[in-house]
């Protein structure tokens, strides 16, 4: 479901070059590493977990090709053994995981990766580089979502997200997150995502005039025409639109709904909605596109603007105010026993982690707990298996499935952190078990010297 | 080069439906369309062009599977009759456009599609992926090589890129814009871009000690170690390397830099430097990397900091302070009449355009000007033929060539142009021609109503 060509390579130098010094040593113990954010963004007080069926998918594939070990033989940098060991190796490890769609917050684990050392490093850069992205897509789809809500939202961003995987698998994210489409055919096709699309302005440009170009399209997709109306002048077309749907009317022919792409959205959508309404055309509705994002949303919401839905593109699938996490895949147990960084600004919780949420009485998170594996807190896990032994555990989960509990995470978010202005984040309660397993890491790293 | 497997479907669901409209009326005339921005980024004082190659490798495979037709099918939206004509549709049409790695400004084309309309409209969404992507990551990459002249950087950014083409293809543009490599194996293979690596903090945490990891990867890669040393205390690091490399020097083996990825970055690197130079290891080079752009790279150089190459990720591969520029791919020419779009705040300019450029005594940019094709001006054009009736017409650019002219391109930057705090930018006098030409346009279309 993402990019077959992409394979093992689509890594960074050094998990190979790390590889090649295990394999000289011998080392290959089971290691345990975990990816988490260590510090949201200011703009956000919350994400959304997601791309970890992506992760399975790359898990369960990894292998080395014939041309792979030639490009890898071609650098100098590796031994011949080392290299012939890189035929047979696959992905034996087991995965834990949050679910996609659950919100998470500092510091908490959404992956764990235990398998042998090789394994658990060679895939770091691509499990980073798989659950980063749409996590990313998904936290700012799913603010859209909170500003906009009970109403029709749809990822217009392809031909500005980051590539052809970014395209895809933002569609895949922001659906999760709640959107109610894409116009990304390939999404549709990949992911059975419902499609929508209208017309471009070009298509208004190649005609003769305006009125015959409404009129074209119309008779071309008579149950499902939205006609955008703003190559020109907006609220001239939408007169035309009026003037052709009473013609069309009798030839049982109806026009869905008028698209509005540049200017004050909101102050032609009353315009449009007026003309609309005085030529009997209550039922068109209007669709309005460009430059938005969840601010934007907010603003056309609470003004009450007239408008039935959103094509919402390039700010969502970049996520523009925050195109990047602080995030990290980080060893936190290598043979038994536990590890962390203490990098300036960079130190991390060890070993395995648990994460549990209490809720209040009306289903509202209350607050986080994050300890070690084994240590039961108030609250639910968060985090359960999903690979064993390098096979998957459950068959994937649709997207509609996941949809649907990203929505009911959504709803337990609190007001507090519901905010698009961010006032504040949540950070989990450390447990004590926690803390005496970090003072026993560090004692072990000042032991060794 | 890209995902072979994303296809003639990742596109926008509006291609098809205005192409089922085109269908019905046999509308198919030569249409032209060019790419361009609009505006540039508050953050951007020029663009650097880059994508053309996959743009063309993208047009020269475009096709429709069996399985596209079925899906598309599936929708209910398409005819028939429009399906079956999709079987045989591949693009016949014409590309003229500027060398990647040219500098160019607000309205000026670097992309002009001369095709029949169906197949030219077709391919709008995945042209504008395709080259909006590179051109952000050249340029912003461009700024990162003005900010450290004749200096070592390196893409580190795969991880955090959006998705696997924006991994891969972000190390093309940042190479094409001047960078001297990447940590991603796969743009190595792929565009034989050398590759670089050194080691993760995990690699030094699953050893007893440091000092243990240090001399076990030196001796792994006894040419080529770049050791990681702030996992723990980075001072405190350097001094184990020098007494490492002591020790390994006798044996031939030489260790080549030592890696910073936190703290304050010019602080440590002279600490580091000092403790190298006092034990006598003045060859080891000092690579730092952690959260690095054109900012902070003007701000270690002008601190003199003792750095003698970095890693640049994140930042750089997500163009993190300008994630996206406001270009558009617009129809300006069918069956031999000029258009253009007046949208508010978005009108654009019609016909087939040139760009001049004039050039001062020291070679600098004196000035561009727009103008329609045909129409000499002084200085000389940068639009050139690339594409012949759907054949490409010289080979593929090799990426260091490509590489050469992005530097000859950054070289011909005036002063006011170069600072990394934007100033101002450019922008192209636009010819009597092109203003004639708009005129014309808006006549035809006032005239048709």
């Amino acid at each position: 479901m993402t990019d077959p060509q992409a394979g093992v390579l689509l890594t960074d130098l050094y998990e190979l070059t790390m590889l090649q010094a295990y394999y000289d040593r011998g080392m290959n113990d089971l290691a345990v590493f975990e990816f988490f954010s260590r510090k949201l963004p200011r703009e956000r007080s919350f994400l959304m977990a997601a791309g970890l069926e992506q992760v399975i998918d790359y898990l369960s594939g990894l292998r080395f090709t014939f041309e792979d070990i030639k490009y890898l033989e071609s650098t100098g940098r590796f031994s011949a053994a080392f290299l012939k060991s890189l035929e047979d190796l696959s992905f034996t490890g087991d995965v834990y995981a949050m679910p996609e769609g659950t919100l998470f917050f500092r510091d908490e684990p959404i992956l764990r990766v235990v398998a042998p050392l090789r394994e658990a490093q060679l895939v770091e850069s691509r499990i980073v580089n798989l659950l980063h992205f749409q996590t990313v897509v998904a936290s700012k789809a799913a603010r859209c979502v909170l500003a906009a809500p009970e109403t029709l939202l749809i990822d217009f961003g392809m031909r500005r997200a980051h590539g052809a995987e970014a395209g895809l698998l933002s569609a895949r994210a922001s659906y999760i997150a709640g959107f109610s489409g894409t116009a990304t055919v390939l999404a549709g096709m990949r992911f059975g995502i419902p499609v929508f699309g209208t017309m471009a302005h070009s298509f208004v440009q190649a005609h003769e005039s305006e009125a015959q170009a409404f009129e074209n399209f119309a008779r071309s997709h008579p149950a499902n025409a939205t006609l955008l109306i703003d190559t020109y002048d907006t609220v001239e077309a939408a007169r035309k639109v009026v003037a052709l749907a009473v013609q069309l009317e009798k030839e049982g022919i109806a026009i869905k709904g008028v698209r509005i792409d540049s200017g004050d959205l909101g102050q032609y959508a009353r315009q449009v909605r007026h003309v609309l309404d005085e030529g009997g055309m209550r039922g068109i509705t209007i669709f309005a596109s460009s430059g938005l994002d969840e601010y934007a949303l907010r603003d056309l919401m609470a003004a009450g603007a007239p408008i039935d839905g959103f094509g919402v593109g390039t700010r969502m699938n970049t996520s523009a105010d925050a195109p990047f996490l602080d995030c990290a895949y980080k060893l936190v147990e290598y043979a038994g026993r536990p590890k962390r960084k203490r990098s300036e600004g960079k130190a991390t919780w060890p070993g395995r982690k648990q994460v549990f949420r209490r809720f209040d009485a009306e289903g509202r998170i209350a607050g986080d707990a994050l300890t070690v594996e084994g240590d039961a807190q108030e609250g639910v896990p968060l985090i359960e298996p999903v690979m064993v032994a390098g096979e998957r555990l459950k068959p994937s989960p649709t997207v509609a499935a996941l949809r649907n509990r990203a929505r009911e995470q959504l709803a337990s978010l609190p007001e507090r952190l519901r905010a698009i202005e961010r006032s504040e984040s949540l950070t989990p309660a450390v447990s004590e078990h926690l803390h005496a397993l970090a003072a026993q890491a560090d004692a072990e790293t000042e032991r060794a010297g």
